[in-house]
């Protein structure tokens, strides 16, 4: 999960080294589906380590949809999407931060799923952590991300 | 689409054929994911004929997964999940009959999609043909099924 | 529940009627929401009666909302919204019959309320009726559909 | 908007001062819609002023459904049905955090609403003001709440 439109270099850039990471642990990359920002460029590293990529669509049509995708999903439910995004992962990563990025860190809180966070502000790491210490985690990067992930998973 | 624990043993029957014949075709299946009925017994068809499978569940959990599914989506959005099921599919199989099917055929319709009716009731047949003569079809088995998928996708 | 932009000038009046009935009942109106056929003439008798009016609307903003309309409820999940009307309905109304009409009755069945049709083909009263004799009753007008859901609600 | 079951003395407090003003103010007050914690005293309050609440339930029936609600929608879609609470909302009020609340007040920045924070922690007040500094206003009390939203809706 990350910033579309709005995504920074930065999160561009851990998004795609994440999704190439996951690949690689043989772990399918669920992401939002569309062809901008954290979105396209996870899936477009997961695709090219070999990774099977899924996407859930808010729109109505598979307009907007990245071109790294395998499996699209075509929801018609706009950011109330975002709620099966999370319920459908074993494991959240957000990479960024924006409006719709904490909602789904809020709502895995919410659906008891282990969150980590990359490439986020002091402030988002600082209020995340308060609201549950024990399931949302910090990761410097995207190989520290997916070894997180793996000692919650276990 | 068709009856979950509703289905009949014909539903199921014609499910599994239907499985069988999609994947081979090399396209994707996407049902409603659980581990009953036509949903169930057309996972198996395309499973054992090396077709990827899509399961988009009502539940919240992974509860009455079936366990013929790829790709498991966790929606917790209950019967409003069937919007979702025709909208990500480029063509909808209706596989018997029953209040939730009837709802997907109805929906299918609403979004445009080409729908192919097996094994259904004479009313079922004549009340969904009226409904959209151009866009429902009916099919007397899986292969005339997948033929009619083939030539409405053109 | 009834057909939006193409409702027929029979399926309006009825919806009027309806409207009217329902609100002199005592009961609160819940529609599809919006400003075009069945949704909007039931909505704009029911506020004629003195009733109270509840839309739900499949889009993301109250563009397209009925003026008749008291309780604007904004989904943005566009027609899996119909889950949501028969949910919220203590007795489910069809006048006339369109792919959106289908999806609501097939729902309504599914989620085990009661469905009064009205203003319906040959055709869709026989397939809804078969779907579920117990559920889906049959009504002449709009004081006989009030009549039969009294007597169901009991 | 606030948390349900673990919402603290002071978060039902500052809800049921809340609800009162909502409702002297003339608005209609719409909450999660649950017998629980902010929703339950949002909602006693406004009835208690003379107010018209709704309720919008993330279940598939009534149950669990405050007794201060006047018009009850369900929606059967879980915490999906945050986004519909936020999108069907002129303003935002979240009384208290918690990873529902979280959801709600980014997807009301997500959907441009001016969301009015009471009763929250620094680390929520410093996240959400940088999340979005023009939408995201922090209150003292009801009253100052009330007034912040009637000058936000100009």
């Amino acid at each position: 999960m990350g910033p579309g439109e709005d995504a920074s270099e930065s999160d561009r850039e851990h998004a795609y080294q994440l999704g190439r990471a996951i690949a690689r642990e043989g772990w399918s990359l669920l992401t939002g589906g569309r062809n901008q920002g954290v979105m396209d460029s996870a899936s477009r590293g997961a695709k090219e380590a070999g990774g099977l990529t899924i996407g859930i669509l808010p729109s109505a049509d598979k307009a907007g949809l990245s071109r790294y995708v395998d499996v699209p999903i075509v929801t018609g439910i706009g950011e109330a999407r975002n709620n099966i995004n999370v319920l459908s992962s074993d494991v959240v990563f957000a990479c960024g931060m924006g409006p719709g990025t904490a909602s789904e860190v809020a709502l895995a809180v919410k659906g008891r799923r282990n969150v980590i966070l990359l490439n986020v502000s002091d402030q988002a790491a600082r209020f995340f952590v308060e609201l549950d210490p024990n399931r949302v985690h910090l990761a410097t990067g995207a190989e520290h991300a997916v070894e997180t992930a793996r000692r919650v998973l276990k």
